[in-house]
């Protein structure tokens, strides 16, 4: 059964890791960790399910890994200036909510905390997005591209809440259309909102 | 095993009927649809299991019931101002996230296409919040409450995703609070947004 992913002391081919991984979080957002087998994965990839178990002992394993992988890495984003950090950020979360890892995204945040050794993984790594999403708004405020007065949290909540809405409500027939210019949306929507933060206070209606 | 649940020709208690309905959205909320059983929501809303039977003939329509008895009814919302009309959106979002059902709700949004019956429903009543949240803005545009160039799109996925956001990343310690006021949330939630529609054009970063 064994085919191209990798034996032992045989280097691995990224092709096949990416298909693995995104097997694994198909078949993840289809079914649950209730559904999630190293058999349905492996046919899934169309590999051996002997070559997922000589890289994975077990399936937390495999979609530990697989979610690493395939989820999003605010962490990363340092742009050098507010409104750029803040397009990157929006088109992260349009990739991911229009893309092919949207539902198991969505399976993520509800069943994280009833899978063995994912709960712990999942919560640390939300917890560094936070981190990571305050940091890149602090550090407008720091550079005076935002008053020191600008509330981080409605602005985060608007930017991230807006683009997750934004893509799950885009009907299947506009959907790749906006998975082609998700960084076109992603202006639009921080465009909007910097209006709000830069805004002289008692403009509401 | 008959309880309190109305047999055929006794009127219903509307208490049970929550409670039931409740049930219903827990057991969804918790397992998905591949967990949820007549016998498991009896058991959880402390009725007999053929009660429920007197009055569901299956489990898709115990919970098409419940689902329309316990989620959003943005239909209803006309305070007569757009101010008004907005906080109550966002406030149903808040309770909605917040709350109890919110699992459900989250659930549905993955699970909805695959349960007979319950996809249709739920796509229905998708678009149906969608047409209400729009026309919301709509009136306030015609009150001229906003300018008719602003953008419905924008503000609405800010206004629900920032929302959702909100509730879905307050952690457990301070989700009491938050269900607590949440139409206090709701109107700073609003305000900012206003002040980046009605903002004149050209104050981003």
């Amino acid at each position: 059964m064994a085919m191209r992913a990798a034996a032992p002391g045989r280097p691995r081919d990224p092709a096949v890791d990416r298909r693995i991984a995104q097997a694994a979080l198909d078949v993840f957002g289809d079914g649950g960790w209730a559904g999630f087998a190293m058999e349905t994965v492996a046919r899934r990839a169309g590999v051996g399910k002997a070559s997922l178990y000589l890289r994975w002992n077990t399936k937390e394993a495999l979609l530990t890994d697989a979610l690493t992988a395939g989820l999003v890495r605010i962490s990363d984003v340092d742009t050098g200036t507010l409104h750029g950090d803040l397009v990157e950020l929006a088109t992260q979360m349009l990739d991911l909510y229009a893309g092919p890892s949207s539902r198991a995204a969505l399976r993520l945040s509800l069943e994280a905390g009833g899978i063995p050794g994912v709960g712990e993984h999942y919560e640390a790594m939300r917890m560094a997005q936070i981190r990571a999403a305050r940091a890149i708004v602090r550090r407008g405020i720091d550079r005076g591209e935002l008053p020191a007065t600008a509330s981080v949290t409605l602005l985060l909540d608007t930017l991230i809440g807006g683009a997750m809405m934004h893509a799950l409500s885009t009907p299947p027939d506009r959907r790749a259309a906006l998975a082609a210019d998700t960084a076109g949306h992603a202006r639009r929507l921080v465009d909007f909102l910097l209006h709000a933060v830069t805004a002289p206070t008692g403009a509401g209606a």
